[in-house]
């Protein structure tokens, strides 16, 4: 039987640090520093982190992950894929998700997709995603994708990659 | 540790009979009656079903189950709940599910709602449902909600409830 991927949306598909540089720039003029950012969470690395998550918009025009379209491809033809998001937190972000989904991923079916508030109730066998709360309650393979926010945050029991065509080489 | 038990929406915590009898009653001026659905899918027994399920409002307006307020608030203080239903195929359902919850079942958090494609990945100790198909996955225990499309359906590992008082006795 196929194994069973979950794949993370943000920080590992949709590159959220990108759209939070271009929003508060949009906003203030500044332009910050990505590498200002490592080791602290999305919500203390940007100022307007609340009122930018919850925009409209912010989900629906988020750019892809380098080589993630590819990568994602890749993992789709040869396990059964599931895109696990938390998101319901956030309800404009739910629909914008599915949208942004089918437009940059189109072979993901609406089957695939699961948005949820926690992950730890999900089944599958590898998890890929960008945060230890989500890695910490899975009992399968863990593989952390590198962001700014973990890079200095390492498990024993994960496997860090730091973009998709690794992904390619140990998937 | 509490059992988890997964509680479905539609035909569970939402009357979608009466939401499709009373739009087909605003489309065509006729009153659709109940007893001559048993034993067929709605799709099958709403001639609009296609366009009343994706128009604008359907799922933010649908009314309540009886008793499923008190139902679920019960069900909620004693056992782990999780929200699960099967919408990602009707994004524009998305935010009306998660905002229909917020209004009518303030206990339930963000936390607790997965909506999704198909439930046969998520963990549970106790499904309530509608659908066979989705009982049939299901590992746990199974306990189908009675509803038009089900009646003529019985499986000998599922328990059948005509209602959430019923609920309260049996869990």
């Amino acid at each position: 039987m196929q194994q069973q991927v979950l794949v993370d949306m943000d920080g590992v598909l949709a590159d959220v640090y990108q759209q939070f540089i271009n929003k508060e720039f949009e906003l203030t003029g500044e332009y910050l520093d990505i590498k200002s950012m490592h080791g602290i969470l999305e919500s203390e690395a940007f100022p307007h982190f609340e009122s930018i998550v919850r925009s409209e918009g912010f989900f629906r025009t988020v750019p892809q992950i380098p080589d993630s379209i590819e990568g994602l491809k890749y993992l789709n033809d040869k396990y059964k894929v599931l895109i696990v998001s938390s998101a319901t937190e956030f309800p404009t972000s739910l629909k914008e998700k599915v949208d942004w989904l089918g437009e940059f991923y189109p072979f993901i079916s609406w089957r695939q997709i699961i948005l949820c508030g926690q992950k730890d109730s999900i089944k599958g066998d590898i998890m890929i995603d960008d945060h230890p709360k989500n890695l910490n309650f899975f009992d399968g393979k863990k593989i952390i994708f590198t962001q700014p926010h973990n890079v200095f945050h390492n498990e024993p029991e994960w496997q860090r990659i730091d973009g998709w065509k690794q992904i390619i080489d140990i998937l």
